[in-house]
């Protein structure tokens, strides 16, 4: 790693910071607009094998629909004797976060002028499965504990790329929603 | 809804409930086999758009590989200046909750005996983004609430169904990952 001797105006990671800038600045004087809405809907398909779609979402004041509908299937591993036909629902979070905070990076690097060459989250997360199947009231259901190690490439330094990492996590959305508790309700037919 | 006639026997759900109770009998006597790890590895591709891959897992005290490595893509929406090429880490947090309750419903059911015909959560998540804007410290990044409604139809009553619910509530990984908080730890390089 060499210290950063490029320009803003040079670097390109992809992303349109003085667009989000400008976002940032509309919505300062619009709080309203703010309050964005994000939805998924799921389907059971069988056994543990289900598939959510997710489309329009609610945010700027206005609805917004998509080009495109995404689909993200999930299901249970064959030790606990499913089909494993998409990844589990716990191994979805862990790409949520991974990808919450690498979006993080890129956006944050463009914005301090920095070349990323590349990026790579590799996560790991301790479950103890005496939660979910009941054996334990003591254990929790989800994760004990959750390790993310970064590696990338930049044109910066070392201190600088801890930083870039740093600045990520403290915006990110799905970071915080691991760390801290969120209000869920659920209700039925 | 009516009230259930059928037999544990005749209903299927495509679930192994009786690999379950075994796998759980069996873990109550090694509790060391339930620690389990999942992992996700996340690459960069451009601007906010990312691939995580989804593939070996630890648990009953060996590695495993599976048949395929699942791909989970994440991007950021068009109203963020992003190209909105898969769905938004948040939505993927969304996808993970609301799989991971179907797959509960699933599992109760076939031990309840209960004939699933089908299951449908619509879930929605509140987000300020002045939080992951930066504008005001005050706001959290993360969703200030989740609403799930199941749309369950089955060979049951609605309290019973209601109660297939409650329970997969109660033993969801993701449901407590999200409502509890859960350490994360971050390296770089």
């Amino acid at each position: 790693m060499t210290t950063s001797t490029s320009s803003p105006a040079t670097v390109d990671n992809g992303v349109n910071v003085t667009a989000l800038l400008d976002a940032r600045e509309a919505l300062e004087k619009a709080p309203a607009a703010a309050q964005f809405k994000w939805r998924a809907t799921c389907q059971w398909l069988n056994g543990t094998h289900s598939r959510s779609t997710i489309g329009k979402y609610f945010g700027l004041g206005v609805e917004h629909s998509r080009d495109k509908t995404f689909a993200v299937e999930a299901d249970h591993p064959k030790v606990f004797a499913a089909e494993d036909q998409a990844p589990t629902p716990v191994e979805l979070v862990l790409s949520g976060l991974a990808s919450c905070l690498t979006a993080g990076v890129a956006a944050v690097a463009q914005r301090r002028g920095i070349q990323l060459q590349s990026v790579k989250a590799s996560l790991e997360a301790d479950m103890d499965i005496q939660g979910i199947l009941g054996i334990d009231d003591e254990v929790r259901n989800g994760f004990g504990a959750i390790r993310v190690h970064f590696d990338i490439r930049a044109d910066a330094s070392d201190d600088d790329i801890k930083s870039l990492v740093a600045q990520s996590q403290k915006r990110s959305a799905v970071f915080d929603i691991i760390t801290n508790p969120t209000s869920v309700s659920v209700t039925v037919n």
